[in-house]
């Protein structure tokens, strides 16, 4: 089965069947997944294995805070400008799409968002380089792979700004280095388990510098002194989780995953450029590795198809 | 497997079954529930029948609309007085239990809050009744049921001021008058499903006075305008919790569940009355049906019990 659909992904087929069976009996522990308590010594052991494997395969120092939270990414547009940014200071992004306009929009709320590039002019086809980056930015945003428009971050500036990333649609399919990033989330259900939950890696020592009185849900800092526990989080999204981490490590970690989708990628885009109907409109170097767009060169064959 | 666990809730068996079925393939789909699109038929239907089948079972008119929201209750504490309450208005709070408390803490960021009355000097042992309720406070804040204590709202204030009622851990339970209440939250691990998502019920013509900038995957109106659907959703909560939807409908709805609590808490609470080493520190009639608390007469027993 192929799932060309928009929102969430395929999983691997012994994540599915491994999750259908907790649903019934988590770990011989008599209990469903779906009614165990969040406190319970079988979910403090799930939360555990979850954090080290994201640790272990990411390389997430103690820098950094890892949360499970609920909800989508489209929650972090603002928890991210509402936890980190102070209303006079000012926030960098640049505009790579749907996302990224959006993320831009809800920081508009909280202080001043400077937008220092932006490709939608060219109906986003590539990603801006080159970008000066003021050096007094609170950070800089960026959408690393822009799922509509198939373009995709193949390096990140260089900046001593901490980078601010929505990963939702690449996670855990490349090595990063988490020390250029100040904060990174992604919702779970592209690379990593069902909806309702993202992750948030957070450089804690940039929280608590707003002087904002922030609602307790939306306050990283609670969730990292109360371990992502502070109420009953997504349960079974991060035991899904877990799931698919235990096989990303059993396929050999993010290294193979890049080399796998790059084989992929390579097959597909070839096919696209080899074809005469079909054409991939963006710029080459900015292909996205994870989702190949292609358009109709005669735009009146696009409806039929 | 009883499960005394603070947290989520036992789920019928049938319900387990089938969420089970539904992690390898839903409905003969050939896609699991976890991997399937929230834009595609199969999941709008299931939204639907979702809907459908609370307004039948609780009695919804148009006047409120309902809403499958990503997160806990805990969400709905600050969201609730960022949608309803402006500024310079003020909201009443009755305070019977930790999570009233949580509630006030966080309507304290954006209005006025009145405690009209408290039980917290009596160890939170009884609902306070008989208050009076201020005629032009915005809404009237009520716990329906206070899992930590026992104590539960056996009927419901008579007021023309909308009341805000978390009914996470008894909604579904007995039958309600919905035009008393200008918004009900209920997160769905206790009573429908597992955790992940909040069912928001709220009276449409309450929102939009407060003249505040709400970030937009905090405001009811742009969850409304897009049917729940702004963003991917807690699609496998809202799956679930359509099942035992299902289930409580062919069991006989809130009617029918409400004589099978009282029948199950007259047999606990008379087995404690008549113990001679425990006893329920509750008034009597403000037990609640759906959790009995007892404790040790002597104190000394406490420990080793």
């Amino acid at each position: 089965m192929h799932n060309f659909s928009s929102g969430p992904a395929i999983l691997p087929k012994t994540v599915m069947q491994q999750a259908a069976a907790a649903c019934i009996d988590l770990d011989d522990s008599g209990l469903s997944i779906l009614e165990i308590s969040h406190r319970s010594k079988a979910f403090t052991a799930v939360m555990e294995e979850t954090e080290a494997l994201l640790r272990e395969l990411i390389g997430i120092s103690d820098h950094h805070a890892v949360l499970f939270l609920s909800g989508g990414a489209s929650s972090q547009f603002f928890m991210a400008p509402m936890n980190l940014l102070p209303a006079n200071a000012t926030a960098c992004y640049i505009d790579t799409g749907v996302w990224s306009a959006k993320a831009i929009k809800e920081a508009q709320l909280f202080g001043n968002v400077e937008v220092l590039a932006s490709s939608k002019a060219a109906n986003y086809t590539y990603i801006p380089k080159q970008v000066e980056i003021p050096s007094d930015a609170t950070y800089l945003h960026l959408t690393s792979n822009n799922t509509i428009y198939g373009t995709q971050y193949r390096s990140f500036p260089m900046t001593n700004v901490p980078i601010v990333c929505d990963m939702s649609s690449d996670i855990l399919s490349y090595p990063i280095d988490i020390e250029q990033f100040g904060l990174i989330y992604a919702g779970a259900q592209k690379n990593m388990g069902p909806a309702g939950m993202t992750l948030v890696i957070v450089r804690k020592d940039l929280l608590g510098k707003t002087e904002r009185a922030i609602p307790s849900m939306l306050d990283y800092r609670l969730h990292i002194a109360n371990g992502s526990l502070y109420n009953t989080g997504p349960v079974f999204p991060i035991y899904v989780t877990m799931l698919t981490l235990r096989w990303l490590k059993g396929q050999g970690g993010v290294t193979e995953m890049q080399q796998r989708n790059q084989v992929k990628a390579d097959l597909i885009y070839q096919e696209i450029d080899a074809n005469p109907l079909f054409e991939c409109p963006n710029a080459t170097e900015d292909r996205s590795v994870m989702n190949a767009v292609f358009v109709a060169k005669n735009a009146a064959h696009e409806k039929p198809f």
